[in-house]
């Protein structure tokens, strides 16, 4: 089988960059015709290499485990910045995994559109450029004949884009609902258990779910920039981050997760978007699930997203929300998708 | 857009064939490039017509609501049997929805192979082929460079077959356990909720779940067929039905029930295909599962399958496993692929 090598620049090197590498060096896609050669990594405090032939994914490891840098990597190029990085290399696809920002989408937004624009590939796991940006970085790559790729950005590597817009979507889907952030699932879960909000919540940030200053979770923004992603690439929308009522998990006690629990309920932070006669609505709220409903019963950090259809009902996918392989695969799939329209 | 027209010839027109029916006359595939024709029908009960300029979906269905048989059908050619109507027809794709035999495969072995073998795609929802000769079905359809469509053969049209061949086997899927059979955890739920054994089957069997002989699907021989069809077509296995280690729910008693609600635990029929060191096994047993797996909250006629993946640990899929537009629109799941690939 011939095999076609993609040439990759990783703009970010955090824990997501770190997983795609990790699983470059560990697997092999050549049975998909497909072959992932890391070229160029650049992460603002880790550093900037860039090697036309290809840079060693377990050397690149190996300096962020020992020195947490890129300097140690022998490579004929170094320290150009990000748009360099994306524009001057031999990359066919470049991976966006810079910070989130659900303000403005940025650096990451111009880092796409840069890419985009010089006919490379691009694919994130960053829901930012997705959430505010989605039409008007789909309608340039469709002007560029190449491809965006978002699955990561929901879900992490639990196909769940993919499974609504090739799989579902000629079902008609009607309705969605889902858990798609863990650290308030987590936490739910835990209050469940007996604990209060707070020893829930440090335990959320011990672990690693949840960050120092966990608003963005907890209040609801990471779920609604994730609806807004759903909404818009799968009911065909153009919802804005302010279009969704939004409502976080601060306000529930220990007291409404017990009366809750003794009705045979659970309370869940959900999303949903649904089609109406005045068009595509949004919410994320804390809502009172019968034990019988198929996201009641999803435990802990994982995520879960139910599809109503017209022709199918009500189909649910449970995986990972989160991880560094997890969410590095969710890449590979993007890398996959690229592959498979090349081939047409 | 280009819209292809595929012509297609209906081999068996019960529930399933129906459904497929109801789907092509009430929804419009041309935003996919597609619209699909039904040119052909044949049922060894209600007749066989023929029009090679297409038969109207409306009328096919009318005249088994009213008179339960196409001989009310205006057609040109009429009481073709299957081999004439898949070989001298002018479909492109021919439906196989004849009766299941887990035994032979027969009748719908020999239709599948002889449209194949006649340059015409092929898809079904009927196990027995699939579960007995899939891999010669497959090489013979790549020979012919036509598809093999068998996504309804497993959980009805809920996407499990695509999801693991094509989302997910990149992630290299190590185990996939499953709730593959409806009627017996219909039975199962109704037992939990304190039904005898029989009571549960009587009503399972006044519903429709169950036939009047329930011993395909209690002694869990639907759910072997299935597990086999798992096990070939997402791990590379060719097993065959004896090599998969049976047991039903008939041994299953109220006590044993009640034994593991007691201790936070509940009583599955689950499929299982495992990559072992000494290959793939795979069996159908009845499985004690804690309250928090993925499938101890699938409820009722629904079924779920759990695949467990290198890089993403375990992603279930939980959706309908039977009813005739569920598993009708696992055929336009088939057809919609036979498009992709006719793009390529």
């Amino acid at each position: 089988m011939n095999v076609n090598t993609y040439r990759l620049a990783l703009i970010g090197f955090g824990n997501v960059g770190q997983g795609l590498t990790q699983i470059i060096r560990d697997l092999d896609f050549s049975e998909y015709g497909a072959k992932f050669q890391v070229v160029a990594v650049c992460d603002l405090l880790k550093g900037s290499v860039y090697h036309p032939d290809g840079l060693d994914p377990a050397e690149l490891l190996e300096a962020i485990a020992l020195k947490g840098s890129l300097e140690s990597i022998h490579a004929p190029y170094r320290d150009w910045d990000a748009i360099r990085t994306i524009t001057d290399t031999n990359a066919d696809v470049v991976v966006e995994m810079s910070y989130t920002d659900l303000k403005t989408g940025e650096p990451a937004f111009t880092h796409i559109r840069t890419a985009l624009r010089h006919g490379k590939h691009a694919i994130m796991t960053n829901k930012g450029p997705v959430a505010l940006h989605y039409a008007e970085l789909k309608t340039l790559a469709n002007q560029q004949g190449v491809e965006l790729g978002v699955e990561g950005t929901v879900m992490s590597g639990t196909p769940s884009l993919r499974l609504g817009t090739e799989l579902l979507s000629a079902a008609r889907i009607t309705k969605i609902q889902g858990i798609v952030n863990g650290t308030t699932n987590y936490i739910l879960t835990r209050m469940e258990q007996g604990n209060t909000y707070e020893s829930a919540l440090s335990e959320a940030q011990s672990k690693g779910y949840a960050e120092a200053d966990p608003t963005g979770d907890v209040e609801g923004h990471d779920a609604v920039g994730k609806v807004v992603i759903l909404a818009n690439l799968l009911m065909g929308a153009s919802l804005r981050i302010n279009d969704v009522d939004r409502t976080g998990i601060t306000g529930l006690t220990v007291q409404d997760i017990e009366t809750a629990r003794v009705a045979g309920e659970r309370w869940k932070l959900i999303g949903t978007v649904e089609k109406t006669s005045a068009g595509v609505r949004a919410s994320v709220q804390p809502t009172r699930l019968p034990i019988s409903h198929p996201l009641a019963g999803v435990a802990g950090a994982t995520n879960a997203i139910t599809y109503t259809t017209q022709l199918l009902g009500e189909v649910t996918l449970v995986g990972p929300g989160a991880g560094r392989i997890e969410t590095g695969y969710a890449l590979i799939g993007d890398l996959l998708a690229i592959h498979r329209k090349k081939q047409k």
